[in-house]
């Protein structure tokens, strides 16, 4: 373990930006949960009250995966089948969509992005109920929604997004939570302020003292990031990260996506990051894990209690202490994830604050 | 140009299987539009008769990229607001979902995945109206669903599929140009075969030819695809038959999903394809072409005739003589990108019809 990695420092200066935002995310959710709690009770019954029978989500980069958690979370608790949009039928080739009955939720940080504020504002005027989801109240997003959910993570300095991502986890979360008919979803959600404190310390120490894995990614240009279900999102955003921070050709796939030809890629000099919740989703990622480390691929597992006691093939495990539905486990098995990828970018001799040719708000149309 | 690579032979051997069936696709797409034609009626038919509000399509693997285009063909043409299917729920957290009003289309080359059958069955039972677009008429899948739209692609013997994902984009287009608004759709199908035989000699004679970029891409371990609308599909499915066949790192994007991250992966050392349409779309992707180039990153061009007056900055250009409307040039632009894979992995002295550690037909749960 070297000094660098434990202080979080590059070059011994300053904590990055990225570090620290991570560590605020126990906080950023907190608020959420707690303080918004009237603002959340007032847009749920407004979505109550409005038809609904099938859900959209626009969203891109990093939103995009927020969406890909909130199409789970819809479906699973609502029982809304819900589709991630295609803005180019909107913004390039100008076809009408039938919105009627639609619950469309734009997501973006900034509410910037031309694309995903024209789709929901398509969406608003073919008579969708609109929900905008942003870490800035006065955005284009903002107004072109009818409802707004604000984020309130406070500015985010690193390009990386860490803070805002969880907190759009986190919003739709408490959203869903005051949809849906299971009544405990919305007390396990105020738990998860407090077990997102022990998260970041645990997902810190642990990541200071892997000195096999961060050198391992840090001398890697490829690896696979690899989960299923309600984290397929978690390992879609990790991969992100270590693309943008580190330049590595990070792929994130879906353990049974990957089974149907991206397999091959499992290779010696590849290293695979596992996501692995406990439970029945748990067992079905587990056999893949062998066939990944049969490629010659090694592999990592990050997940609740039952990784420690996995009889896959792998180099090490880190068990969080969650002790939630796996539902919420994407907001705390995600952080473990940012402080690896913040790790293995300064190990790289890289600022994960600053990625080349990247900029922190991107507007595509 | 090598002798080897001029007559599509390993070592000098046969043909590859799939390359063999890369030539069938002019012939498997034109008995789908033409011989199965009251098939096809039979169906919309029926389909236009039930009630529909929603799509939902279940699908895994090089399927999933033809769920991707149904997903922009049914937006595009019938207004439909469409998902791909999140199996897990159903097969793996047994949630149900409201499917009343729904169109499922589960699509699966050899109908034989648990999952993707799984949730056609749900869909089924749930209310939804149910079409199962296979190349097994025999099948779970075919079984599973109210309607079958048999692909008739013959057997495939290339463990990487190449004619039954253009089957698949034709039996789609082929369902929804007879539910379509649009009548010119219908006529511009059947244009269609013709054109592929063209497609297919052109793509061979540039690929034969292109010595820099088969080279390029048979010395690197990384690249990048991209494009976006109805060819994001081409993009995924191509780099999806670059990992299978050569073990490259091959990533699919949507030019606008590039640009919120991904493009610092456009590296020196790393090729880009890029599929590019005409017309606005085309217009869209040229700005991101020369955000790829501006990273050092090296990038050709396969598309319409426009790429021979693009002003972005590209090694070389294939122009297809399509003459379609965009919405069917995926069927002509994915044959480009199936010939060049199997050539570049040849030139890798692998042998495309065999990837290591894969297997023709992959159960997932």
């Amino acid at each position: 373990m070297s000094e660098k990695t434990r202080t979080n420092q590059p070059s011994g200066g300053a904590p990055t930006a990225m570090s620290s935002e991570i560590r605020e995310i126990p906080q950023v959710v907190r608020r959420l949960v707690e303080d918004e709690a009237e603002k959340f009770d007032a847009v749920a019954a407004a979505v109550r009250s409005a038809p609904r029978r099938f859900a959209v989500i626009a969203a891109r980069g990093t939103s995009d995966h927020a969406a890909t958690y909130g199409q789970y979370l819809l479906e699973a608790e609502l029982g809304l089948p819900t589709a991630l949009a295609t803005a180019s039928l909107t913004t390039i080739y100008h076809r009408s969509l039938d919105w009627s009955d639609v619950l469309m939720i734009g997501l973006s940080q900034s509410g910037a992005g031309p694309d995903v504020v024209a789709v929901t504002g398509a969406a608003r005027a073919g008579g969708a109920t609109t929900v905008a989801i942003t870490n800035e109240p006065d955005s284009l997003l903002a107004g072109a929604a009818e409802f707004l959910l604000d984020c309130k993570a406070g500015p985010e300095r690193a390009v990386a997004a860490t803070k805002t991502y969880v907190a759009e986890l986190a919003a739709l979360a408490a959203l869903v939570a005051r949809l849906s008919n299971d009544p405990r979803l919305l007390p396990e959600l105020g738990r998860l302020p407090s077990v997102l404190v022990d998260v970041v310390r645990i997902a810190e120490a642990w990541v200071a003292g892997a000195e096999p894995l961060v050198q391992s990614l840090a001398a890697s240009d490829r690896m696979l990031v690899v989960s299923r279900g309600f984290n397929l999102p978690t390992a879609l955003e990790v991969a992100l990260k270590f693309k943008e921070t580190s330049g590595i050709f990070a792929q994130g796939y879906s353990s049974a996506d990957l089974m149907h030809g991206p397999v091959a890629l499992a290779q010696p000099g590849v290293p695979t990051l596992v996501f692995r919740p406990d439970g029945p989703m748990g067992a079905a990622i587990d056999g893949v894990i062998d066939r990944i480390t049969a490629g010659g691929s090694e592999a990592w597992l990050i997940g609740g209690a039952e990784v420690l006691s996995t009889r896959a093939n792998v180099r090490d495990v880190l068990a969080l202490p969650v002790g939630l539905p796996e539902v919420l486990t994407p907001l705390a098995f995600v952080v473990a994830g940012f402080v690896l990828a913040e790790t293995v970018a300064r190990r790289r001799g890289m600022d994960p604050d600053t990625p080349k040719g990247l900029t922190k708000i991107t507007r595509t149309v």
